[in-house]
C-alpha cells in the first residue's frame, strides 16, 4: 500500500467523522425540525390524570358504548370512529335524534396533548369534555346524569369495572368519574409516525419528498403555530390574519369562535390551532368542515395566516410531509372492546 | 399374573372400547345433539358466491364506510357494530336522518347461513340485502345508485380495490357488485364457539351446566326450529303457535310479518326463525326488540311456541347452554379497516 492510498483512506475516514449520516443539509434540516417539533411520548398521562390499566379499560368500554345516550345511537365512537382515524368524515357531527353539532369533530388521537378541548376551548381537558358530553344536547343528549347512571347500572358488568377502576370509592358511578375514565383512555391514544422516527434521529424514516415538504413547511412559517409535539394544539389564533376565511371558502355562517367563551372582542373568530398529526387521514378540514382536501387546506392557511401564495408544487410537497404524520392506530382503539350485554352478569 | 387379573384387565379394556370418553349419558347427549346441530364451516361461500380475498376486503371497507349514505351517518356497521356482536343494542334500528327501521337489527355474524335475509325474508341473500340497503329509506337513504357511485368515485382508492375485486370488468362500481362484495365479506364472518368444539367431539368444551341446558333445550323441543348449523335461520314460523305474542309482551304494534311479502293469509305473523349463535351477546330480542333479557325470551318462546311453562331453573339452565354459543369475533370484523381518505390517492 503506498502513501497516496493511505491519504485517500484518511480523507474518507475524516469525511465520515464530520458528516456521520447523510448530507450536511439533511443534518441541518433535522436540527431545525427539532427546534420546533418533539416526538410523541409513550402516553399522555399527567400528574393530575395518571393512567392505570383498569381506568383506561373502563374508559375504553364507555367510549364505545352507545347505550349510554338518550336514544341509544351515540357513543364517543360515533363521531370518533377507528375506521376514520378518530373522526366521522362529516363537515359537522350529528348527535342523538339527528341533532346537528356546531362544529367539525376533530380526531381523538393525540387529542390530550392540547391545551383545551373543542375548537373554541370551552373544555379544560379531555376528561372535562367527556364528562360534559353525556349531557350535551347535540351529543349524548341525556337530560341529567341520573339517567346515565341508571343505564350504567342496568348493565351488571359495569359494577365490577368501576370498582376496579376506582378502588375504595363507595359509589363510583359519577359523571366526573366517567369523564375521568374516558379521558384517561384517550391519554393512551398516541400514534407514533414516521416523523417521530425522524425526529429521534432516523433520517431515512422520511422520503426525500417528505423532507422537502418539511423544509417548505418550516420556510412558510407554518411551524410557528403548528409546532410542539402535536404540531398545533398549544394556543388559540385568529382564523384569517391576512385574509377573510368566509370570503375565501364561500362560507356564510359566522362562527364567533372563542369570543363565545370569553366575550372578549379580541377573541372574535379565534379558534384553537388544531394539531396536525394524522391530518392526511381526517378530511374535511377546519371548524366548519368546509374544506374537503388537504391541498386546499394548506393553500388556504398559507394565504390567510401568512399571506403567502403557494405554487402547486409547494402545496404538493407539504402534502407529502403531512402524510408522514400519519401514525399507527393504537391497538386499544383499532380494535373496539366487546361491550358487556345488558341484563346479564358476565361470568 | 393369574387368570383373574387378566380377566379384570380384559373387562376394563372392553369398557373403554364401549364408552371411550365420559359417561354413557354424556355420549348419548352428544349423539342426540349431533342429530340436530352441525358445527360451523370455515366460511359461508357458495358456488354462486365464492370468496376471494380481494372481494372480501373490498366488502369489508364498504361495510364500514358511512360516507356512502345520504347524510354520511350510516354504514352497515352502524347497525352491526363489532362492539355489540354485530348488532346495535336498539329495539329497532335507526337510519339516516334518524329514520326508524320497522324491525330489530339481527347480528350480521353467521347471517349468511340463513335461508333469506330480514325478519320476514324479503331479501334472498346477504348480497341482495346489502345491495338494496344503499337505497333503503331507513338505512342508507340514497335516492338512486348513481349518487352512491359518485360518492365511491370521489374516494380515489376505491378504483383500484374494485378493479382487483372484479377483474376484467370495465365499470365495476355497480349496485350489484357492491352488494356482492359486502355479502362475500359477510360470508367470512363465522364465530366458532365452545359448542362447535363440543359437536366435533370435545365433550369437555361445555361445562356440566351448559350440557344440562343443552339437554333441557332438546327436551323442550326448541331444536325442532332452532336446529342446523345456525340453530335456526332455516325456515319461517308463526310467532305464537300456542299463545299471543303481543298479549304476552304487552306490545301494541301488529307486525304482519311474512304476509307483507307473500300476501298469503297463512303467513300472517310469520317470521324467519332467528339463528341463536351469539344470542347471549345480542339483546334485545325478537323482531320488535321488545324483550330485554335472554331468560325472558326463553320463557316466552317455550310458552308461546311449545306450550311449556318452564321453571326458573330450567330457564337458567338454557341460558347456560345458549351462552356457550358465543363465539370468537372474526379478526376481520373485530378490527375495522382504515378507510381511504376522500380526495387523495393513497400511495
Amino acid at each position: 500500500m503506498n502513501f497516496l492510498v493511505l491519504r485517500v483512506i484518511g480523507i474518507v475516514l475524516l469525511a465520515n467523522v464530520l458528516i456521520p449520516t447523510g448530507s450536511q443539509a439533511e443534518e441541518l434540516l433535522l436540527a431545525q425540525a427539532r427546534q420546533f417539533f418533539q416526538p410523541l411520548p409513550k402516553d399522555m398521562a399527567t400528574p393530575e390524570f395518571p393512567i392505570t390499566p383498569e381506568l383506561a379499560e373502563l374508559g375504553r368500554v364507555l367510549f364505545f358504548d352507545p347505550r349510554l345516550s338518550l336514544d341509544g345511537t351515540v357513543s364517543c365512537a360515533r363521531c370518533h370512529q377507528p375506521s376514520l382515524y378518530g373522526t366521522d368524515a362529516l363537515p359537522k357531527s350529528v348527535g342523538v335524534e339527528n341533532r346537528p353539532n356546531p362544529r367539525n369533530a376533530p380526531t381523538i388521537l393525540n387529542a390530550a396533548l392540547q391545551l383545551a378541548a373543542h375548537w373554541y376551548g370551552d373544555r379544560i381537558s379531555v376528561e372535562d369534555q367527556a364528562a360534559k358530553s353525556f349531557l350535551g344536547k347535540a351529543s349524548f343528549g341525556n337530560p341529567d346524569f341520573a339517567s346515565v347512571e341508571a343505564k350504567i347500572k342496568a348493565i351488571p358488568s359495569y359494577e365490577g369495572m368501576f370498582a376496579k377502576a376506582f378502588p375504595g370509592e363507595k359509589d363510583p358511578v359519577t359523571q366526573q368519574n366517567c369523564g375521568r375514565a374516558i379521558g384517561v383512555y384517550e391519554r393512551t391514544l398516541v400514534t407514533p409516525s414516521p416523523f417521530d422516527s425522524y425526529l429521534k434521529g432516523d433520517i431515512t424514516a422520511l422520503s426525500s419528498a417528505s423532507k422537502a415538504g418539511l423544509a417548505e413547511f418550516l420556510d412558510t412559517g407554518c411551524s410557528s403555530c403548528h409546532g410542539g409535539i402535536g404540531l398545533g394544539g398549544r394556543n388559540f389564533q385568529k382564523l384569517g390574519i391576512r385574509g377573510d376565511y368566509l370570503l375565501a371558502t364561500g362560507g356564510r355562517e359566522l362562527d364567533k369562535g372563542r369570543y363565545s367563551v370569553t366575550n372578549d372582542a379580541a377573541d372574535m373568530f379565534v379558534f384553537k390551532v388544531p394539531g396536525l398529526r394524522n391530518v392526511y387521514m381526517t378530511p374535511p378540514y377546519f371548524h366548519d368542515g368546509s374544506v374537503g382536501t388537504l391541498s386546499q387546506a394548506i393553500r388556504l392557511m398559507a394565504d390567510l395566516q401568512t399571506g403567502r401564495k403557494l405554487s402547486d408544487q409547494q402545496v404538493e410537497s407539504m402534502v407529502q410531509f403531512l402524510e408522514a404524520l400519519t401514525g399507527e392506530l393504537p391497538a386499544n382503539f383499532a380494535m373496539p372492546p366487546t361491550l358487556p350485554p345488558a341484563g346479564f352478569q358476565r361470568r
